[in-house]
């Protein structure tokens, strides 16, 4: 061994955060009219204690403990506290449907749920079927335990006051061993797990801090409007850690009101989350601005941004919108749309479009589309699927035979298409499943639906395949109407702006209008649902 | 295994430019005269050649490849294609003693040695005495072979013209295989060798890239002035090929007022380098000023810099001016003084004093200074040696018995004498060696020095100790004057300037006038030689 064989563990982050960063502040957001404010030295010595208390409770090493709580300083001390003792912190979703819930806690034998008081109700009606877990630690500013629904409920913040800040971390982890693991929605069936260890989020996290990349950095105050149950909440509370940002986390129930008011107050600089939110905080804005200008960068994420959506905030608001792409089996940052220098010279509609695109692959991943015949050219027009590999990419699902489904010869098949713009950067088409092959074409419907959703009368438009004869799929368009044309609202208005825009074997056979597009746990449009409901649907003509 | 077993490879860095920053340009310049430019894609086709080459010759896995050779494109061409192919890149300090470069050569068992056509008369009188060398490729624009003093001397243009650019790099090298070596200077006896692995040398150039840190990125154009045989160029060839960086290398014996050509030229964003050649740039910008308007960072390193000099560029020039910190046995990135967020609030003088620290520890690295009692406070003045661990800190000197002085239960002992401020910033005091133990007390010739050198009057100015019978040792300061005041200058009037700034017991007990100080090969003040001039020396009463 020539150099030292440090190994890359998340303790290093907390102690880095506690020695150089211990006066910066984090802001949590626990109830509707509570902030609780704390330093980094705080939130230290309580990440001992819930270390401490845990390791009481037969918290060991390789042990699940389960988070199911929304973003707070309760659950950003679990981030840290499980896996620098050595244990696996599983952030539950809290929006799964109560059988996958049960079957996520079962899956992965967690031991220990940390349950947020305000959620008790969610698991209550299940928790008799929940084998592994032996205590419940209920999170609340004041938790009332009497008459609780659950057995062996504790009280966090009791547990904390009984418990050692001078809790000290195992040194001797290794960098392989698992430090947590998310579940993600699968087609059909139950979710599937993935375990993140310590060297991938560490490799991960510092990705974040690069200034080619979401750049995180002291200076920052991070807002995670991005749950922590998913996707470890784009790795931002453990990048924020590592270099000592402020975070203000926004609690439960939040509205994009209050996410505009949190900016404001807090002079955020650096925020993240769904289309579905921006898109939110963006008509909040125009009918009650507030000042933004703290912002230097949104991060968005979990499905393609409308341009619209992208130049409410670049050209209106003032403020660098990026695009990212990722998955709960990639950490999940694969790619982000930050600019390359010869896109100085780029025209506004270029550069426009550069940050609808999903971006340039992170340093340290290696990223192919590939169709049938290798990897596609990079024309900007030739589809295919997104493959992956590297070190913060998941090289299996847990205990689960459908593993073979997505990772073969070393890559992750992402289940994604796209095509490749010809600087090198990601451009969704669409998922496999719900690309429209008609007639040996393929159509993406994600294309037609970012055509529909920039018509003036359009809120929300899903395109799926139906089953045709001749053409095996054709292509049927469900939109939500914006309220004030709800009634005057014309499917030929909707095909003939199409038709100025694609190919006519693209233009959907037919519109559909809906009230709402049913969306997943985490917004994103369900459309198995869509084709489930449409099932026999059939074009009139 | 739950993440995806990827080894980190320099390889990765060099597929990333091939790939993504093809268009992107190196401007080399070979000789006085001559500047080559190219794209990172003809450098990757040429890299690739290189390594086919060397691979004919003989060049297998964990073969050591000398360098000697200025900062040029070919060096860095051979900076990948060792590496990458899985041997070690042996990089050559060419100011070594000739009895230094034979002893490193043989030591580290070179086998090719690819040496810069006007660095061939360093060779040639030693060439009998390399006991390991095969063969020797000459790098130059228009290689002259005939009558060379080498054995089995060959063309580095010639082979590249018959190798081919389709060479595949193996994927199988382990992260922890060796990539590089570096030699350093000891205080006494030969050079010590610092072997990197491919991990050490990835993580180091991910960190470069940090907001937070140097950070490199696509957009920069990188100017290293530090020499690529001196601690990897700090490692700013490796970072700037990762990021894609424009990159200028300056080559074979340049000025001051080229530097500052080359800056114009290119606009050049990021540039670093000794104190000694800021403090030349300064000097000729005073005189014949250029637009040195496009850089944001100039990084500065190997030994501290006198406040005029940070004055100098950041108050003069407007040019931010850092500070770092590190050895070749640390690759070399340890800290660096980029500000935290709290010191926008600091006055102009505070924020100063805060760039002439070695500044805030990088991520990933565990840094202490400890002296007998175990951790200094952080108060700024109770001095320690600074000891680091970490996953890019060298665990042993290569084949050395002298491992054990430096590196001790986990930890490398530096040598450094430091304190450490309320920040957590680290500030050196001395060396170990160069400390001044008068009495018990602990005096540093550094911030004496510094202080001498802030004086109008003086040019250069090192305190050393001399021994005492009383005290054992006492500062004895010798300054080399500023030309015009050669005449003028008095030694009363240099320590009536001290007095008002150190208590009484610190004074020097004497002052030297010299015409130069003696520095050793990469610029530093060489006190163990200053130290063997003066053993005579007594102060006259």
């Amino acid at each position: 061994m020539h150099m030292m064989d440090t190994p890359l563990l998340l303790t290093s982050f907390f102690s880095r955060a506690e020695r150089f960063f211990h006066a910066k502040k984090i802001y949590s957001r626990t109830s509707p009219t509570t902030i609780h404010e704390f330093t980094y030295k705080e939130f230290a010595i309580r990440t001992r204690k819930l270390a401490d208390a845990l390791t009481t409770l037969g918290m060991d090493r390789g042990i699940k403990v389960g988070t199911f709580a929304w973003n707070h300083h309760r659950h950003l001390e679990a981030y840290f506290a499980v896996p620098c003792a050595g244990a696996v912190l599983h952030m539950i979703n809290i929006r799964l449907a109560p059988e996958h819930i049960v079957y996520v806690i079962n899956h992965a034998e967690d031991e220990i749920l940390l349950i947020d008081e305000n959620l008790v109700p969610v698991i209550a009606p299940i928790v008799s079927q929940l084998k592994t877990v032996k205590y419940f630690i209920v999170m609340g500013d004041a938790v009332e335990l009497q008459n609780s629904p659950l057995p062996n409920a504790l009280s966090y913040e009791e547990l904390l006051a009984e418990a050692s800040g001078d809790f000290e971390f195992p040194d001797d982890i290794e960098e392989n061993a698992p430090a947590g693991m998310c579940y993600t929605s699968a087609t059909t069936g139950m979710p599937k797990g993935v375990v993140y260890t310590h060297r991938s989020i560490v490799l991960h996290s510092i990705t974040a801090g690069l200034s080619d990349s979401i750049a995180i950095c002291e200076r920052d105050v991070v807002l995670p409007v991005v749950p922590m149950f998913h996707a470890n909440a784009w790795g931002l509370p453990f990048a924020s850690v590592l270099f000592g940002a402020t975070q203000v986390l926004p609690g439960p129930m939040f509205t994009p009101q209050l996410l505009a008011d949190l900016i404001e107050q807090y002079k955020v600089t650096l925020t993240a989350g769904v289309p579905t939110i921006w898109l939110g905080v963006l008509q909040a804005q125009r009918q009650q601005p507030r000042d933004l200008s703290s912002l230097r960068s949104i991060i968005c994420g979990g499905s393609a941004s409308p341009i619209g959506l992208v130049r409410g905030f670049e050209e209106e608001q003032k403020i660098p919108y990026f695009t990212g792409y990722g998955m709960t089996e990639t950490s999940p940052l694969v790619s982000l749309s930050t600019y390359l220098s010869h896109m100085e010279n780029y025209t506004a509609d270029e550069k426009m479009h550069v940050r609808t695109t999903q971006g340039i692959t992170m340093p340290l991943l290696d990223m192919r589309i590939v169709n049938e015949h290798g990897e596609v050219p990079w024309d900007g027009k030739t589809m295919g699927e997104i493959t992956i590999r590297g070190p913060w990419i998941a090289s299996e699902y847990y205990k689960d035979e459908r593993t073979a489904e997505a990772f073969k010869d070393g890559w992750l098949y992402t289940g994604d298409i796209a095509v490749m713009t010809p600087d090198g950067y990601i451009k969704i088409t669409d998922r496999t499943k719900d690309l429209i092959k008609s007639g040996g074409e393929w159509i993406s419907s994600v294309e037609l639906e970012n055509a529909l959703m920039t018509h003036p009368k359009v809120f929300e438009a899903a395109v799926v395949a139906i089953p045709h004869e001749k053409w095996l799929e054709r292509p049927l368009a469900c939109v939500v109407p914006k309220p004030e044309y709800k009634d005057s609202i014309t499917k030929e208005e909707l095909l003939d702006s199409l038709r100025t825009q694609f190919h006519k074997t693209w233009i959907p056979d037919d519109v559909v209008f809906l009230d709402e597009v049913p969306k997943t746990s985490v917004g994103k449009f369900m459309k198995a649902k869509l084709r489930e409901n449409l099932k026999d649907y059939r074009v009139k003509i």
